[in-house]
């Protein structure tokens, strides 16, 4: 009832290990950026801003399919939908919201922005993009502080938030072994089967 | 009952604005970041990353006094508790979503990521910013296409959403004049006296 638009990146990562761990099914639909798939008409239909993860849901109340776009949006629609993942009081929903958007923004599109400088544009910007990378680390030390004193991310419990940070930290994982907590954290949700499979798509799809 | 630590940011003008708009009391406290106020030891103790905006909320259900960051986090908490400015149905939340993810992350960062390595670091990069620069302009693109089909960013009604763009827009106006749709949800969001009182915090206040 679900169909996943979707790259090895950080982005699709997350959607796809949410969807491990809610249980839903969905089928995979590899989109080749580096053949620039997400430039067809028929994906475009679906995100006219050629980006990955789209996810189209069938199972909705009024039986129209509903396409919908950004990563940590899908996964608040999912979270919501299954009451999954998100806690149910104010504030600890706040929290969630707290985390999620200092990986999202902060640290995920300056992630970008040095990946987008170095490698993305004609005059390649090393220097810039190494600066942009320095601020990466001093981000990550405020995770690391907070997962000293938390198991997860925005409290007690395992949310969309830990979802959120999970795919960038893994592929930086041999960056970040200063921080002792934060990989305490990355180890144990590395375990996860649900974390384990939604890494893989869509490679082993 | 509300504190709010902010400066004239885009990221503490979204705050201001929404509670503006929500019409709860708050008491603003300056944060005057050009003389590193954000790293003074009074305000590392309610954000240790050192940045606004910060809200501290006293009406709380348990009586402690609620710390959170991140604006749109906050923007976020503020519509559940007052139930304002965000959709009942699941599908139209989701779109607030987002639009105010594509904003946050994909726009404001890259606003922000320009900004820092134009101004923040010693060795600068002027045509790096120049470059981000152009990306958001292919961004806002999308935005004026969604304001050509709908009244709001998430659809027909006004939303966290459209607070979460709009003191960027307004401080981009005159460079943005091109898309004629995003320049009419502008002026038409300028008017409302909320709007306006918001964006001036803190240097009426």
């Amino acid at each position: 009832m679900i169909d996943l638009y979707t790259a090895s990146t950080f982005n699709g990562q997350r959607v796809s290990i949410m969807l491990e761990e809610i249980g839903l099914a969905y089928t995979v639909h590899q989109i080749d950026l580096s053949k620039g798939e997400q430039r067809k008409d028929s994906f475009l239909s679906l995100n006219p801003s050629a980006r990955i993860p789209v996810l189209v849901d069938h199972d909705t109340e009024s039986g129209n399919a509903f396409v919908l776009t950004q990563s940590t949006a899908i996964l608040h629609y999912l979270a919501e939908k299954t009451q999954l993942l998100l806690p149910k009081s104010l504030q600890e929903r706040a929290r969630v919201y707290e985390w999620m958007n200092f990986h999202a923004i902060d640290l995920g599109s300056t992630l970008f922005s040095a990946f987008y400088l170095q490698r993305l544009i004609h005059s390649r910007q090393p220097q810039a993009a190494k600066q942009l990378s320095q601020r990466i680390h001093e981000l990550y030390y405020f995770f690391d502080q907070q997962l000293a004193e938390q198991e997860f991310l925005a409290g007690s419990s395992y949310s969309i938030a830990d979802i959120t940070a999970l795919p960038a930290v893994i592929s930086q994982e041999k960056t970040l072994t200063e921080y002792v907590h934060l990989t305490r954290w990355l180890q144990q949700l590395k375990q996860r089967p649900a974390v384990q499979r939604g890494i893989a798509v869509p490679c082993n799809s």
